[in-house]
């Protein structure tokens, strides 16, 4: 029986499982960003190799291909030179690169039909159909959109934290913990040539940080309690959510809802607010065979969280090895996996 | 009788002139941008010494001070390592910076309280208190504020095409100008990998460009005709850059609205829509004394519109050498200025 290595390759972190076509997960590997498009070939290519040889227990062995699950661009990125270094673990056939939101689908179910929701640091739905992906919304980055993800979120903090301190947006309780992340202290009354002090030194703070790291400031939206300005950036944020699945719900296509990331899946209320955003939509847009609206609707709206991608690259891996993954190779590869990661 | 040099130094272009005690203009020289906090001093200092040698006629003359209006983050600096640069064109005296709010007011009046409103790439409101900045509203940068201005209304512009062109947003007749400015052509339909085709040439694209850039977009918002989301773009601009003016209204102090930047002297409908918003506020929160309050909000309510610093700097030259600037003065500037221009 022929194994097979599974990637799901992030930004940030790389995770990587060495299963067998039964499903069964053998070992398991982690390490950082391996994406080569934001990390550099090199680097991305040195994780990718780390978590696959702690998968392999540090040991060559033979594996029929390696499935890596990539954000957007790197489906394109020519796997030839991928093949060449996993050759020296075992790879006997093909690097294949499968986006990531089928990677974060696959892991909250084996069925080739459905939606995917991201909102991590960046925000996209899909559409998947016969399982691949018949559309894609937003994911547009962090200029042009990722609307309600964490970029999104920590903007909008340090945005109405500056409104607040020079009276262009009310009070809130957001400004206490953002002063404090950033060392700032006192001088929210006191003005320098007509600017608030504290103001002044939140432009400085921020302006010396990469865009990308306002990220960090996404999740105090969450811890703000009973404060109008919070809940509003959540309100539009689950709102935009919404708008973003909303945008690949096509009334033919039916199967599972699964949500992936951080703002989903640790955000709290967000899930639950998008969710109940979409509920008269999926009840028109789809599940009209068969069940009646009202049951449809009630499997749809309750999405499956999923952590990463790391089970569904698994799934991927068999499913384009030709393997059928029914429910019980599914739920092997799920517990096996778990089991490995505890 | 003593002359003066005074400069108005912006981030992409300087102004400098030569001017008598009287607030005749005698001399006037432009070059390239003049700000030491966006430049770095060396390319900074030569444009200020450029501007200034063209408005000397070429040739060093005695002067008793230079006036820099500047942006904020300016006023903090040094003025010594200025001065001695300055002291081969002439000058005697100390260089004096100034912000560029007070240089943009004193375009439009000699008075030395009222409101000034920028919006150009950036938006900054303040209030003028005995000619020194009482209160500055906003200013606080692409990331984190600059609501309703240049860069603002440019990233609008674009996320309302790449929501247009996935579904998430309403179709919109910002689509096609955007498209041809990129050089991209079809694919509006067409999907690869689940992602329509010119959407993601439109990230591509947009990611290469250093973010200010995105400010370059802004104009189309106003080109775009009866179109929805063109109009719900502006309006929200509007009603960010009143209320950024609006957290700096004083009922205490009155006197004339200076507005400056080419979103509110070029963009058209913009700065009717900010002074329609502003109504209600002004008549409330000012001109209590004497007038009726009919009389008082009309009176601040037309803005006075000024193309950029140069005569304030020139304003501003005067009065902190203790030269009083009255209408007959402040007529003269202006008449001179742009008489030396055309």
């Amino acid at each position: 029986m022929r194994n097979y290595l599974a990637i799901d390759a992030g930004g940030t972190s790389t995770r990587a499982v060495f299963l067998t076509g039964s499903g069964q997960c053998l070992g398991y590997g982690v390490s950082g960003g391996g994406n080569p498009v934001s990390r550099g070939f090199d680097d991305a290519m040195e994780a990718l190799l780390q978590a696959s040889s702690g998968a392999l227990g540090g040991t060559p062995q033979p594996f029929s291909s390696v499935t890596i699950g990539m954000a957007g661009a790197s489906l394109e990125l020519a796997t030839e030179p991928f093949r060449e270094r996993f050759a020296g673990l075992g790879l006997s056939g093909n690097v294949v690169i499968e986006s990531d939101l089928l990677a974060t689908f696959y892991s909250g179910t084996c069925q080739d039909n459905g939606y995917a929701l991201i909102a991590g640091t960046g925000a996209v739905a899909a559409r998947i159909s016969d399982s691949r992906l018949a559309a894609v919304a937003d994911g547009t980055g962090w200029l042009l959109g990722d609307s309600g993800a964490g970029f999104w979120l920590g903007r909008e903090v340090l945005r109405a934290v500056a409104a607040a301190l020079d009276g262009r947006g009310k009070p809130t309780a957001l400004l206490e913990p953002v002063l404090a992340e950033l060392g700032i202290s006192g001088g929210t009354q006191e003005r320098t040539n007509g600017r608030i002090r504290a103001q002044q030194q939140l432009i400085a703070k921020i302006y010396a940080l990469a865009p990308i790291e306002l990220s960090r400031f996404a999740p105090m939206v969450f811890d703000a309690g009973d404060d109008a300005v919070a809940r509003d950036i959540t309100d539009r944020a689950a709102a935009a959510l919404a708008g973003t699945l909303t945008a690949v719900l096509d009334g033919a296509v039916d199967g599972p809802l699964v949500f992936g990331g951080s703002v989903l899946t640790r955000g709290g209320s967000v899930a639950g607010a998008v969710v109940s955003r979409l509920s008269g939509t999926i009840q028109q847009g789809t599940r009209q065979q068969g069940a009646s609206r009202q049951e449809g609707a009630q499997n749809l709206v309750v999405p499956i969280l999923v952590a990463d991608g790391m089970a569904g690259a698994a799934v991927l891996a068999l499913k384009r090895a030709g393997v059928k993954v029914d429910e019980a190779v599914f739920e092997r590869i799920s517990a096996s996996l778990a089991a490995l990661r505890a």
